[in-house]
C-alpha cells in the first residue's frame, strides 16, 4: 500500500486552512495545485489525461471512445476548514486501486478511468456538484457562469483566470458516453460502519432530502412589561418545533436538523414578532420525511426551499459491487443479515427503519452483500450521475469520528487500505 | 379637557415613521420639533423655560432656586415604529394637569415644574434614560459623548448640530436640588389595569431585571449524514431552555424572554456547533429572578450582561399619590384589596406572586391605596431619579392593547382624561 501512502503524503500540505483543516475552494490556488497533482499521477502511470468541457479531469487506461469504461474517482476540492478525506480519499484510492490491478496483471476488457470532478462542495460558489451537474445537463451553464463567490467574482471569471474557456460549459454527451459505470469511494460521513464494526460498506441509495423554511409569527412586544398571559411569543413555537422534530425523527427513522434561525426584531429586550427557522430533513423514504415535516410544522407558515428525490443506485451493480468489495475488504465484516444491533435501537421491532443513524445502516438491503449496504443522507457526484441514468455505485470507508466537513473527519490507514483493496476487486469484477 | 385634546392633536403629526407609528429619535428633526412644541406650551402658560446642562427641558411655575419643587413630566422621544403615548402622554398630561390646578385657583406653596427628559428610549444611541442618567451622574459624560448612532455619528456631534454644547454634559447638582419630588405619568405597558378594570394605577416599584448571555456548545456536523445518536446539537438545548424559562416564569411569577439568538455556523444543512441566546428576566424580587436564571441555564455557559436592582418608590409618597390619584381618577376603580382576580390565576393560592402579568398587578401592596398599585418591568426616568435618592412616583394610564413600543400602543381619551385628573390631584396634594 505504499503507493497510497505516498500519494496521501504528497497532497497533505496542499491548501491548509489557517483556521484548521483544509480550504480547497474550486479554482483556487490550492485546487489548481491538487489538479496539477492529479495530472502528474496520471502521466506517471501512462494514462491518457484530458479535461472535459466542464473542467472535470479524466485519466484513462484504455480508450473510452471505443467502448464505455469503468470509472472511479471523486473530487479534490474541500469545504472551508474541511477534513483531508472528503473527496481526495476517493481519488487517491482510485489511482492506488488501478496500481493493484496492474500488480495483479489484470487485463481489462474495458477501459478503466480515474476521474476528478470539479467543485463538488460548492464552498466557493454556493452550488454543490457543479462539475457533474454541468456534465449531465442538470445545471444550466448560464446560471453556472453567473454564480458568484464572497468577493463578487463569477465562476466565469475564475475559469478564465485558470486558463479555461467559460463558454464551453454544458452537457457533455461525448464524455457521458464514455462512462459505462461509475464507482465512487468516499469516507463515511456518519458512524454506521463504526457501529457495525466494518471498515468498508457500499451505498444503496442517496436519501430523499429537503429544506423547508418555517415562519413562526407572533407579536413583538416589551420583554419587561408584557404579562406572560398576554404574550404571543413565536420563540416558544420554535422551541416546541425543534424538540418535536427530534422526537419525530427518532420515531420515523429519519434525520431532521434546524441549523439556521432568524429572529425579528432580534433585541434582547423584545419579545420576537417573527422567528424564521430552516428545517433540513432526510430519510430513507420520501413518505417518512414528508410525514415528519407535516407533523412538526403545523404551527408555522411553511415554504419548501428545495426537494431532492431519492436516488437508488443500480441494484444489479450494487450486488456485484457489494460481493466484490466483500472479497477485497481485508477485515472480517458482518454479513448483511447478521450485523450487530445498533446502539439505541433495541427497543424498535424488526422491520422498523433504524433510527439514530444518518445512514440507516444495520438493516442492509438483501442483495447477498458481503459488506454492509448503507443509504446516505449526503449528495455526491455518484448520485448526480445515477439520477442521470449512469450506472453508479459507492464504496464507503469507516470514519471513526463520524464527523464530516471538519478537521476531525478521519479514516485509519488500515481502513483506507481495505478500501483500496475493495475498490480494486470491484474494478476487476467490472472491467473483466 | 380640551387643553389635553388640543395639545395631543398638535403633536400627532410630528415624526411619523413611514413604516408605521412614530420615529422620534433623540436630537432628530422630529425630536427638535417636539422640543419646540414643549417650549411653546411653556411660554404660552407664562412658565419659566430652561434647558439644563444635559438638554432636559424644564418649565417652572414658581422659582425652584428658592425651594425644591413638585415636578411632573416624562419624555418626548420614541422608539422607531413606536406608539404615540409612551412619553408624550406624560408631558401633555403634565401641562393639562397644571392647567387644571390653575382653573381650580390652586395657590401652590412650592414651585411646580414640567419636565421633558431627553433621550429616554435610547433608540438612536443605544443607551436609555440618557438625560436623567447624566443628570444624576449615573452615566459618564465621556461615555455619553462617544455613543454612536447607526451612521457612526456621535452624540456629541448630534448635540453640536442641535446647537448645544457637548462639553456641558454631566451630573447637575443645581438642577437636582430643584426637584423636591417627581411624579411621572406613563401609559401602561401591560394589561394589568385592563384585568383590574381601572383607568389609572400608581407604581410601587421598578422590578429588578437582568440580561444573561447563554452559550450552548455542541459539535458542528453534517445535517444529512450524522446519526441522531451521534449528534451533539445545541439547538435542542436552546429549545429546552426556552420552554423551561417560560415554565419557571409562570411558576415563579416573573417574566422571562429569549428575544435574540445567534447560531453558528448558521447553515441550513449543518448541525450547529454553537447557539448563543440572550435571556431577559425581570420580576418582583431579585430572588425569584435569580432562581429562574439558575434553574434554566444549567446546560449553558452563562455570562450576566447587565443587572439592575429593584427600585422602590418612596412608600410615604406612594401612599399620598395613590390616595390623591384615587380621588382624581373619574371612573370607579377597585380598591387594592378587592380587585378582581386576574384571568389565569385562579389555580394559584393566595400569597403566591401573580404569574401571567408583567406588572404583577392583582396583589397590590397595602398602602391604603384607592387605585391599583403596580410594579413594572420597564425602566423609566422616574426610576433613575428614585435610585439617585429623589422622591419619585409614577401614575399609569390603562392601555387596552397592553402593547408597547408599537403603533398598537393605545389609551382611550376618557382614560387619558382620568389620568390628567388624577395627576392634578396628586400635584395639588404635593404642592399645597
Amino acid at each position: 500500500m505504499s503507493a497510497f501512502d505516498g500519494m496521501w503524503a504528497a497532497i497533505s500540505s496542499v491548501g491548509r486552512d489557517p483556521r484548521g483543516g483544509y480550504a480547497r475552494d474550486a479554482w483556487s490556488g490550492a485546487d489548481l495545485d491538487m489538479r496539477e497533482w492529479f495530472a502528474q499521477e496520471a502521466v506517471r502511470r501512462g494514462l491518457d489525461l484530458r479535461a472535459d468541457r466542464n473542467g472535470n479531469l479524466w485519466a484513462w487506461w484504455g480508450d473510452p471512445s471505443r467502448e464505455p469504461g469503468v470509472v472511479t474517482g471523486s473530487h479534490l476540492d474541500s469545504v472551508r476548514q474541511g477534513g483531508a478525506y472528503d473527496g481526495p480519499l476517493g481519488v487517491v484510492s482510485a489511482f492506488a486501486a488501478l496500481d493493484l490491478l496492474r500488480e495483479r496483471e489484470v487485463r481489462p476488457a474495458r477501459p478503466v478511468g480515474v476521474v476528478c470532478f470539479t467543485d463538488e462542495e460548492g464552498a466557493r460558489f454556493g452550488v454543490p456538484c457543479v462539475g457533474s451537474r454541468l456534465l449531465t445537463g442538470v445545471l444550466d451553464p448560464d446560471r453556472a457562469r453567473g454564480l458568484t463567490d464572497d468577493d463578487g467574482g463569477t465562476l466565469a471569471d475564475a475559469l478564465t483566470r485558470a486558463g479555461r474557456e467559460p463558454g464551453s460549459l454544458g452537457r457533455d454527451e461525448e464524455t457521458l458516453r464514455q462512462i459505462g459505470v461509475f464507482v465512487e469511494l468516499h469516507v463515511e460521513q456518519g458512524r454506521a460502519l463504526v457501529h457495525l464494526d466494518a471498515p468498508v460498506g457500499v451505498g444503496s441509495t442517496i436519501w430523499p432530502h429537503g429544506r423547508w423554511r418555517l415562519d413562526f409569527h407572533g407579536r413583538a412586544d416589551h420583554a419587561g412589561t408584557t404579562a406572560l398571559a398576554d404574550r404571543d411569543d413565536p420563540m416558544l413555537a420554535l422551541a416546541r418545533t425543534v424538540l418535536a422534530a427530534r422526537e419525530a425523527a427518532e420515531r420515523l427513522g429519519v434525520v431532521a436538523t434546524v441549523g439556521k434561525v432568524r429572529v425579528s426584531p432580534g433585541s434582547a429586550n423584545a419579545i420576537p414578532g417573527l422567528v424564521s427557522a430552516w428545517l433540513d430533513a432526510r430519510g430513507r423514504t420520501e413518505e417518512a420525511v414528508r410525514e415528519l415535516v407535516g407533523e412538526v410544522t403545523a404551527g408555522a407558515r411553511v415554504s419548501c426551499e428545495s426537494w431532492t428525490p431519492a436516488v437508488d443506485f443500480d441494484p444489479a451493480l450494487l450486488a456485484r459491487v457489494a460481493r466484490a468489495a466483500g472479497r477485497g475488504a481485508a477485515s472480517p465484516t458482518p454479513t448483511s443479515g447478521a450485523g450487530p444491533a445498533l446502539p439505541g435501537t433495541a427497543a424498535h421491532g424488526a422491520g422498523v427503519p433504524v433510527p439514530g443513524t444518518g445512514h440507516g445502516a444495520g438493516v442492509p438491503v438483501a442483495h447477498g452483500a458481503e459488506v454492509p449496504v448503507l443509504g446516505t443522507g449526503a449528495g455526491h457526484d455518484a448520485g448526480v450521475l445515477a439520477a442521470a441514468g449512469v450506472p453508479a455505485a459507492m464504496v464507503f470507508v469507516r470514519n471513526p469520528t463520524g464527523i464530516s466537513h471538519s478537521p476531525e473527519e478521519h479514516a485509519e490507514p488500515a481502513d483506507c487500505h481495505a478500501g483500496v483493496a475493495a475498490l480494486a476487486d470491484v474494478l476487476e469484477e467490472l472491467c473483466t
